[in-house]
């Protein structure tokens, strides 16, 4: 037997690191995915490529051991055995045992760069085993799984990233009420500028705990200000306001800039985006590196000529389909 | 006879844009200055020199036209006749009318980078013109006139600039309560990186006001913010903590770009400095162009010799010598 599933990478519109302090978020899903085909293996052993990374590994069906089928190990701290650790726990989710298969990844979205790589390819992984086993699974039960997983990996995640990948379209995202979908009445062109450097989530969480700690009275107005400009946003993106979402996106840039989370590389993408034509533009995620999206319509060639002269760059567009299995 | 009065330019530490509402905004006078020498002239029209701008010009006595010696005429929407105005008005400000002199400007503050060199022309051309009119003259007095002669040259203008070059130190400035001085417990060193594309005043007032008026429940919120950061940098600067003023300085620079003054090449610099060491960096005045102020206890060197390695950029220390004459 041979199944499939896919699940679609995500861009944070508004509101990221607002978020983590129960603040809301807005979402989509775009149209990079992570494809996942599941069928059965040679022997008891559970085989993984990723051509896009160049993983071809083998999971040990009794040691749980993960070593490259040329025999060399794969490095803890690297993205390699990073993302081998999600498929490994996605496939340890499932009801059945899951062992003596063969995994192969299609992957679209470029990693470390803000995208959702990792719950892309999480959700992929757990629907496809879903599939595999026959098991049923609603929407809620796989993003939830989802978010245990990446809980279980990273020690600490947002469920915004996961619920994304398998609604798709955009979401309203708050910790209490979890993800509301909207209905945008605009296109959203965007394009993603970035940098070769990934943040570090976890230091710039806790640099901007550090920052809120040491001036709460400057850095909550902030936080409060930001769940002002989402709702905002989220007014403006179901009314059809282009202008305003531009708008709502550079102060939205500024106000992380203000909570420590910018850097050189990604102000400087952010800047050549809007001299490009671009109607708004900030990093995306974390910060710290990692990626910039630039909201551009009727100019999204400019745009991504200008960025792609000066760092990666690619065109998105939104996905309304979340994942598929 | 011959007079001499000089002024210093100064640099605004915090709530630049905000005082513009109302908002308190620290400034402090720097160690670059503007020198004048009054003394009687040959004839009845007055000759200015001011070497650093190249400019040598003639005002009329008669029809008030200026030319340049060599006969050539100054352009009107250049940088030489504005400043030949500051010092046209200034003289006819004396209850004496002033003919015949000979006006001689030694300039210390670079132009257009945001550093109050108009006020410190101004002030000082007025104290020296106090001075060889033997007119009496309070400190009060010399401000207000100075802030007189801006709004007539400019149409529009803060007293800030004119106040803290006629007092000199740390300026507490509130547009209500005027200039209050505060008394620092740290030093401030100070490295000064400025683009060079001086910013539009005007244009970037009214860049703000307009976005305010777009987003009052987000603009008016961030103004706010910017108030009580200015309030804690004074607490800060009162109580020598060097770490906090830094942060405080950053997370205005944040607001400032939310409010859309910042530019791709500030942001740069602000970077740099940073990277080299500052412990806080932001632009001052204005923006659009102009400068930014990097604080680098310790570092001066480094940050001077990185800022120095894209742009132009210099040392100033406070000065708290106001106008002498």
């Amino acid at each position: 037997m041979k199944v499939r599933a896919s699940a679609p990478g995500k861009a944070i519109l508004f509101g990221e690191h607002a978020v983590v302090y129960g603040k809301p978020a807005i979402a989509v899903a775009v149209d990079k995915r992570a494809r996942v085909t599941i069928k059965e293996g040679t022997n008891d052993n559970t085989e993984v490529k990723i051509p896009k990374l160049d993983i071809d590994a083998v999971i040990n069906h009794e040691t749980g051991l993960v070593t490259r089928v040329n025999g060399s190990q794969l490095e803890p701290c690297k993205f390699d055995a990073g993302i081998m650790e999600y498929i490994q726990v996605a496939l340890s989710q499932l009801g059945t045992p899951l062992d003596g298969l063969k995994v192969e990844v299609d992957l679209e979205i470029p990693i470390g760069a803000g995208l959702g790589s990792s719950a892309a390819i999480t959700v992929a992984t757990l629907a496809a085993a879903a599939r595999y086993t026959q098991e049923e699974m609603t929407l809620e039960t796989l993003a939830h799984t989802a978010h245990q997983v990446e809980l279980q990996v990273q020690g600490a995640a947002s469920p915004l990233d996961t619920t994304v990948s398998t609604k798709g379209g955009f979401v309203y995202f708050t910790r209490e009420k979890g993800a509301l979908k909207i209905k945008p009445a605009l296109e959203m062109p965007l394009v993603v500028g970035y940098t070769s450097q990934p943040g570090n989530t976890g230091a710039l969480v806790e640099g901007v705990r550090q920052l809120r700690e040491a001036h709460p009275t400057i850095v909550n107005p902030i936080l409060e200000v930001m769940e002002d400009l989402t709702n905002q946003a989220r007014e403006s993106i179901i009314q059809g306001e282009e202008k305003e979402v531009g708008e709502l996106m550079n102060i939205n840039q500024g106000l992380l800039d203000a909570l420590g989370v910018n850097t050189d590389e990604l102000s400087r993408l952010v800047y050549r985006a809007r001299h490009a034509g671009a109607l708004g533009s900030k990093l995306t995620g974390a910060g710290g590196g990692g990626s910039i999206i630039a909201y551009c319509p009727g100019k999204t060639r400019e745009v991504l000529e200008e960025l792609e002269s000066i760092e990666n760059a690619f065109q998105v567009g939104i996905s309304s389909q979340g994942v598929t299995w």
